[in-house]
């Protein structure tokens, strides 16, 4: 991931403003990842982290939250939603490393966006509710990431008509 | 949807605070879905808008973000990512007219939430990125909600796996 102070590489192009200086509505974080990912060993992708087989993480919810957790059941697909908190916000063209040149913000699932809100899609391993505590198969975000959101995964709603991949 | 104002349901619990009084980051708004959709005219959720046949919507970036739609398609499938600004967001415990009971907030895909991000997996109708116009097959938001985040939707982290269901 692009380090907030990197210079831009070839073909990237940066907003003229910072988006974390024009605040529009303010989130909330409401627990935390906990993962084994810091800076410099992350996987590259949620597919990596499973594939690593230490993607294992749990997310730990502050204690007025955990009522939210009620309904929810072990093997249960779920989506986690996250702030990234150390990404940058203001490249509106990158360069992925591993990419086939230049592409808008919003055609890549890079965490450096206006807006780094990122979402995976896992499976609840476990679940303690009073503690707060969901084991989930795989993250691959930095331990300590702000959590922000969860909800239950839907095929139905989740995957667009025509969409649905050879089984 | 709950109005912000609606006495609780039997069965509901509220949080002892509000979340949007407790800001831990700033959002920015991208831009604006425009729909046919207003409250208490909006469909229950994206199926019924797609079964609607009037559900076909458009976002609408603000300049600065136009750039960031270079490398997306026509056909391809999307993430939109919208901020619910008339949603209430201390319900922690909810009965939904439509359920089976009292669920937690975070199993269930209802507007409100700690913080109202809502994810809709659409397709790209037709694309215009000078002018930030992108035509998407359909959307269950009301018009003017504030759009926060588009990604591509990928099948190989979307679906989890185990979750594709029988074609």
């Amino acid at each position: 991931m692009a380090d907030r102070n990197d210079p831009p590489r070839p073909g990237e192009e940066r907003l003229g403003h910072d988006p974390a200086a024009q605040v529009d509505a303010g989130v909330t974080f409401i627990g935390r990842l906990r993962s084994g990912w810091a800076r410099g060993t992350a996987p590259r992708n949620l597919t990596q982290a499973r594939a690593s087989g230490e993607g294992a993480a749990r997310i730990e919810l502050a204690a007025p939250y955990r009522r939210g957790l009620a309904g929810l059941e072990p093997g249960q697909c779920i989506w986690v939603l996250y702030w990234m908190d150390q990404s940058r916000r203001d490249l509106i063209v990158q360069a992925p490393r591993h990419g086939s040149g230049p592409r808008g913000t919003f055609a890549l699932r890079s965490p450096a966006r206006p807006n780094p809100v990122a979402m995976a899609a896992v499976r609840i391993t476990d679940l303690d509710p009073e503690a707060g505590v969901i084991g989930i198969d795989a993250i691959d975000a930095f331990d300590g990431t702000p959590v922000i959101d969860i909800k239950p995964w839907l095929d139905g709603i989740d995957i667009p008509p025509g969409a649905a991949p050879a089984p």
